[in-house]
C-alpha cells in the first residue's frame, strides 16, 4: 500500500486486523478517522486502551466488568439462587435486554470444542462448581444451540446433577415469527420433540 | 446499555460512531479489543491518534500525507505536466493500483453538490487553478460518474478550457467483464454515445 503515506497505511493495517474488517472497510475507516475531530479520535483511542487495561472477570460470575463484582452480582434485587450459564458476555446482555430474567449469570467464556482443542479446563467451569457450594436452587444452561453449546450443556448437566441442584436447558425450537418453510430440519424435529401440552 | 460495565459501554458507543459500524458490530469489536494483546491495542490506538494528528494535505496536490509534499508529487519519475483530478485519496489509490498512470494527481476532497450545500469554494479547486499557472499539458478529470462527479467535471472543464490546456474526462461505459443484461440504461446509452472506431 505504498500509494498511501506510511502513517495512513499503518492505520489501515492495524484496523484491518480487527474481525470483520477487510482492507476496503479499513481504508474507509482510516480516512474517516483522519477527518474526525481530534478530541473524538482521542476519546475512541483512550476508550480502547482503558477498557483493555481495566476490564477483568467478575469474581462471582466471570462476566467482564471494571468492578470487583459486576452490577448484577452486586444487586440485592436479583435472585442469587438461580444461575443462568451463558457462553459469553454478549449472550448475558441478550438475556438482560429481555428485562424479565431475575436470576444471576455465570459466563463460561467459551464452549467445549474438541475440534478447536477447547476442553472443560479452558472455560470457566471450575468457578461455576465453586458457586454451587453456596445455596443454589437451579442452574439454567443457556449455551448456544450449536454442537459445542450442546456438548457443553451435556457436560455441565452431568457435573451438576449429582449435587441435587435442579438443572434445566433453555428450549430450542422454531423462533417466534419464524416461518416453518424456511427453518432447517434439525430445528423442526427439535421443536416437535419439545412440544408442550396446550 | 447498563448490562455492560461503564467502560465497555463507553467503548461500544465510541466504536458505534464510526461509519458502517452499528451497535452489533461495535459490541463484537469491543469484546475483541478487550481480549486483544495489550500491545496490539496500544498500537491500534496510537496509529489512530498519530495519523489524525500528523496527516495533512500535500502542498502540491492536496492528497493526504505526512510529508510536506507527497511521494508522488516529489517523484522525478512522474510526468508533472499531466494532472489527474480525483475526488478523494481513495480514488487516487485506485488509479495508483493500476500501476500504469505516470502523471500526477489533484485531490479535490469532495465534489460540487448543491443538494448537500457543497459549492466550488468548498473543494480544492483554487489549488488546482494555481497549479495550472505552471507548465501543464493536460488535465484528466476522473471525478466519479455520479451526478455530483459529472457536475464537478463540467465546472472544472469550463474553468480550464480558457487557459488553452487540454481537458479530458475518463470514459464511462460498460465495465470490463460486465454483462449487458445487468447494466443500467444510462450506462448503456453512455457506452453507445462513447463508442469508438474499430
Amino acid at each position: 500500500m505504498d500509494y498511501y503515506s506510511s502513517q495512513i497505511s499503518n492505520l489501515i493495517s492495524e484496523l484491518a486486523r480487527l474481525p470483520g474488517i477487510g482492507t476496503k472497510s479499513a481504508q474507509r475507516l482510516a480516512f474517516h478517522i483522519i477527518n474526525m475531530p481530534r478530541e473524538q479520535v482521542e476519546k475512541l483511542s483512550s476508550a480502547m486502551v482503558s477498557a483493555r487495561n481495566n476490564i477483568h472477570y467478575c469474581k462471582e460470575c466471570c462476566t467482564l466488568t471494571d468492578d470487583d463484582i459486576c452490577p448484577i452480582c452486586a444487586s440485592a434485587k436479583r435472585d442469587h439462587r438461580t444461575i443462568m450459564v451463558v457462553e459469553n458476555a454478549r449472550d448475558l446482555a441478550a438475556y438482560e435486554k429481555t428485562g424479565k430474567y431475575e436470576g444471576v449469570y455465570h459466563v463460561l467464556h467459551g464452549a467445549i470444542s474438541p475440534m478447536l482443542g477447547i476442553g472443560p479446563a479452558d472455560i470457566r467451569l471450575k468457578e461455576l462448581l465453586l458457586r454451587l457450594q453456596k445455596d443454589v436452587d437451579e442452574v439454567i444452561i443457556a449455551t448456544n444451540s450449536s454442537l459445542e453449546g450442546e456438548a457443553t450443556a451435556m457436560y455441565i448437566s452431568k457435573l451438576v446433577k449429582p449435587t441435587g441442584i435442579r438443572v434445566t436447558r433453555i428450549a430450542s425450537g422454531v423462533p417466534v415469527g419464524g416461518d416453518l418453510e424456511y427453518i432447517d430440519e434439525v430445528t423442526l424435529l427439535r421443536a416437535l420433540d419439545g412440544r408442550i401440552e396446550l
